[in-house]
């Protein structure tokens, strides 16, 4: 059995830390309030964030990195990509071995662009780990600790390193498949949160789900021309982290950033829709951050461009994805295909 | 403008004729019950299938497939798969010029396991037909009917009758896409049924978001590999009529064929599914059709197995998804890629 830190106490992280304590893992779960980390403590609950599940006895709650840490085999990561880098300098200076690197956080870093794989390993130097994995896929948290069946990647460059967390977190419930496409799992997993405001913003102006349809098929086709351009492979935005992570982000009103679209679509403005939330929305700043990439590398976003526009540059959200919704292309091929260098290309006719 | 009969009332025959006639086309509409067109040509109301929806005035609506056909220049069938062979034969007793056929169904043919284009290629003679399209995609008639957004695509082994197709069907508020992979397009659409009843069957089992994710992603999966041993291309089913359509169907209650799954999940009988219903639920003569072809080609489907064993052996429905959700494969490529002769197979590293 393994000693896991787990950084990060909302809602994930706390779903997260029950899978590994389902499975005999002795768990130190970090979090900021103090409150939070007492209520876990000695209520066994997260209040703001799950009111309504029971935490297990082997979950142990800290307001210091450094105890959570003490003794750590495995570090999961799992607070918002904003926060990741912080988080990862306070951290590192509390190892004293060499440790397994974790993160189950979904975004891109505004300003430089690098997935969190990248941070972790910009953040710790080679000697104070022994790998880093991505964990990704269509998973509420709530459904999750619940023990509902749920179906995940692990994804590391190191097929070992991907075996291990697969090794720690599989159950009867929890089902974790591994796939060496870190690029693009980590590249699925972030931009589906674009796609998902998207959707939302449909609804909240009114159009169903022939337009939710649409949008979330081109959504994922941009998503695998961006990642493809990216390093990744096409294969996985079909597979959990890419195709399964959007379904469930954007057909369900569970999602955050599915919420957030809405309330944009039915007119209200970024910044109030950020205070109403009062969680972190990921899908905003990758917006941004899928906006600037996708210029830099010549790759054609058209649904990232518009919500660019619609959440910085004050365009209106039903002029932008009526716009979207019309964009002449008489052949379906045209918007599917990945580009010039599309090794896709040849199964045309 | 042209004159074009649609064989079938029902509600997607209906809200066709709908987009047709806002193209400014005049529609004449063919159905079996004589109250029903009585109260199409009087009441401006299709009863059954549409009751809130008025209809244009240049639908008329006919119990007689001759004076349906009278002067037409395209015919459109949109009858369930069982009924089309039939219908065709009655239709070509009254075909007097070559006519352009589209159909806008989407089944695979009990025993002969032909595709509906290939059924209209054996049961009409060249001599009288200009070609053959098939219009499909995600498209609740509801919100057709009520100009919401919506995208389909048009598909015809011949570019040129796909794009008369796009050139009928296409305004403001229904984009019309081509392609041509006439086999992927209508595999897609058929296929996609079996998987609405799967989804629909977790949730009435009690399972949530994550596992519809899970069951929709693999079944994407095992529809284009079924897809691509009968000759259609991959990409296809990342497209409008493979993705989108799955979208929609499976993520909406409106979706016969998920309120079908959702019933058998809760305990009912296949005859008590269908009775209740009171309409055809086509994924269920699918599910037999493609466990069949999948069988006899050699291609791993094992959700459309387990559906098949559900709806024609009685095996419960929660022990086959059960069995789903715990399959044992520790890699999400080999769920994932298409088999030995997969062209996507260089992709993996």
């Amino acid at each position: 059995m393994a000693k896991v830190a787990v950084l990060g106490s909302g809602s994930w992280g706390t779903a997260l830390s029950i899978v590994l304590s389902d499975n005999g893992h002795e768990v130190s779960l970090w979090g900021r309030s103090e409150n939070q980390v007492n209520a876990i403590n000695e209520d066994r609950i997260n209040t703001r964030y799950l009111p309504e599940i029971e935490l297990p006895e082997n979950i142990t709650a800290y307001t210091r990195i450094g105890d959570a840490l003490n003794k750590a085999d495995v570090i999961l990561a799992v607070v918002p990509t904003k926060a990741m880098r912080e988080v990862l300098k306070t951290a590192r200076e509390h190892i004293e071995k060499p440790l397994l690197f974790v993160h189950a956080s979904k975004g891109i870093e505004p300003e430089s662009h690098m997935r969190i794989s990248e941070i972790i390993e910009e953040e710790i130097p080679e000697s104070l780990r022994t790998g880093v994995v991505a964990l990704s896929g269509p998973s509420h948290a709530e459904e999750v600790c619940r023990r509902q069946p749920t179906t995940v990647t692990s994804s590391s460059l190191i097929m070992k390193h991907a075996e291990q967390v697969q090794d720690l977190f599989m159950n009867q419930h929890f089902r974790v498949y591994t796939n060496p496409d870190l690029i693009g799992v980590e590249i699925g997993g972030a931009l589906k949160n674009i796609i998902a405001i998207g959707t939302g913003m449909t609804y909240g102006i009114g159009f169903g789900d022939n337009a939710k349809a649409a949008l979330m098929t081109r959504g994922l086709a941009e998503i695998a021309r961006l990642g493809l351009k990216l390093g990744a492979t096409p294969l996985t935005f079909a597979g959990l982290s890419g195709l399964g992570d959007l379904i469930v982000t954007c057909t369900s009103i569970h999602s955050r950033n599915w919420r957030a679209g809405n309330m944009l679509g039915k007119g209200k403005s970024v910044d109030e829709v950020e205070a109403e939330m009062g969680m972190v929305v990921e899908g905003i700043r990758t917006t941004k951050a899928a906006y600037q990439v996708a210029k830099a590398t010549g790759v054609e976003m058209p649904i990232t461009e518009e919500l660019y526009h619609v959440l910085f540059d004050n365009k209106p959200a039903k002029e932008a994805v009526t716009e979207l919704m019309g964009r002449v292309k008489k052949h379906e091929v045209e918007d599917l295909k990945l580009g010039d260098q599309d090794p896709l290309n040849h199964f045309e006719p």
